[in-house]
């Protein structure tokens, strides 16, 4: 089934305590493009600026499952841009050395036609009144799910419950639950958040897994136990991907569905962030990814 | 099979955003001995001052799987008194607001001969030193865990190092595990301790779940996604309890054992959390910890 995802593509700087990269390629779509095809096709829709290098988007290119017609090049503009720091004692934190949003603080990205009759569709963090219009160019979709930031959960409060109430799924941070509800239990605060959607939330804690609220329904799941850590930039992205390609692949979000899908997206992220950017992505085969959940299986059980 | 614990008895003052309870029953082997008791005779070694009211120990005397021949009324001493408050903004968080170590700054307790012959054992924490000296009066234990803490670590290490060589098992919270080898990574923490012991790591991260450390094997599980949390006190202790009262129950410690053993674990401490002092310990019955395990193998399953 199709699998729509609208989001960023940046050019990122990223430090962490092994090495870094200049200038490589980023952002929430791509991440979740990459992670999702290896379940189904994927639509994205991106806006890249002029001063994108031409072979930037070259990896991408070549993944018969990832459908660029929704990449727009917008002519005077220029690329978002984040330069990030990660903890040399916590690589689970991290400091945005620098940020130039660019084409992402101008008008949002137009969904193709042709895309327009996608069914699965993940909005990730944008402004919620972006996400509410990219949202109201689909003309039927079956299963929506969003991301979002605690910057919209200051500012923009009414305008993302206003989303939420439209969503399916909400994928966020622990303490993006907890300041949304204020709620300092992140259980509480689930339970609450799922009040606010249609079916179902996922609350990620990073290296400590991940909960999954459903009607009268919580789920539980560590992450898997990474010894080799390199870069966690676009992990949760690469969950959201694995996630909502697994869902879209069988066609279906019982459940059953949804916890198997959790645990693709657990297992998924662990692989992307053992190596810089999209390296680990790009060199990976499903198998690895279906080896590792069987792992991830084994290392769960009792 | 028979369990032995040894440890402190304390009389605690508690405060956590729900409530307050002055001078209770408190301690690691009191938690551990009513964690323990549902699955297998426990022998309780400790020690109270003179001060220690006539009836305090009174609920654990009524509990037939306990045997309280290990506890001392030492005379002219005072019984350990611990003063805690519990964060309102975060309940995972607390401050000592006093703390009087009393008799347990005195000689250790003394092993009645008719406990000698104990094969499951429990160290809980204290002075490495002294752990070890209890260990020595032992005839010929065959799984001797313990439990430790920051304090050691920090001041006490070549003892602290000195007992790990004589362990089968450890228990300890991740940011111990963290101190202990230098490590920010907890993965690559635990399986540097495991080299120091001889069987296995549990490492702790409280409402994230634990980690089990063994020879070439790691097992992630989450905790229990509790909403009622009244009072975190003895959860650890009675974590470890209900694993080492599963261990010497089963007579066994494979990884199929430890592996259920902690899922027990988790459990019994997630229900402990949900009253003050020994409250809750002493309102259930085994069949309440074996439908919570049930709810928790749903919850953790996909």
């Amino acid at each position: 089934m199709s699998l729509l995802v609208t989001g960023s593509i940046g050019i990122d700087t990223v430090e962490t305590p092994t090495g870094r990269v200049d200038d490589v390629l980023g952002g929430s779509s791509i991440y979740f493009a990459c992670a999702a095809g290896f379940f189904c096709p994927v639509r994205l829709v991106g806006v890249v600026g002029e001063d994108c290098p031409r072979d930037f988007l070259k990896p991408l290119k070549g993944r018969q499952n990832i459908d660029l017609a929704g990449l727009e090049v917008r002519k005077g503009s220029r690329t978002f841009r984040w330069h990030g720091r990660y903890h040399a004692d916590d690589i689970n934190e991290r400091d945005t050395v620098k940020v130039d949003l660019n084409v992402l603080a101008e008008r949002g990205p137009t969904i193709p036609e042709k895309f327009h009759d996608s069914k699965y569709v993940f909005l990730a963090n944008t402004h919620p009144a972006l996400q509410m219009e990219l949202l109201g160019q689909l003309k039927s979709p079956k299963l929506v799910v969003a991301d979002t930031m605690n910057l919209w959960i200051e500012h923009e409060k009414k305008a993302l419950l206003a989303l939420l109430g439209r969503l399916d799924g909400l994928v966020m941070n622990d303490s993006e639950a907890k300041m949304l509800t204020g709620q300092s239990n992140v259980v509480s605060a689930g339970m609450e958040i799922l009040k606010m959607l249609r079916k179902f939330v996922v609350v990620k804690k990073g290296e400590h897994g991940s909960l999954l609220f459903q009607r009268g329904k919580v789920c539980a799941m560590p992450s898997y136990p990474a010894v080799k850590v390199v870069d966690p930039t676009g992990a949760g992205d690469s969950f959201a991907g694995a996630m909502m390609g697994h869902l879209a692949a069988v066609d279906k979000a019982g459940i059953a569905d949804l916890r198997k899908a959790i645990a693709y997206g657990t297992v998924v992220a662990s692989l992307e962030l053992e190596d810089f950017s999209l390296k680990k992505l790009l060199a990976i085969s499903r198998d690895d990814i279906d080896a590792r959940l069987a792992e991830f299986r084994d290392i769960t059980a009792f």
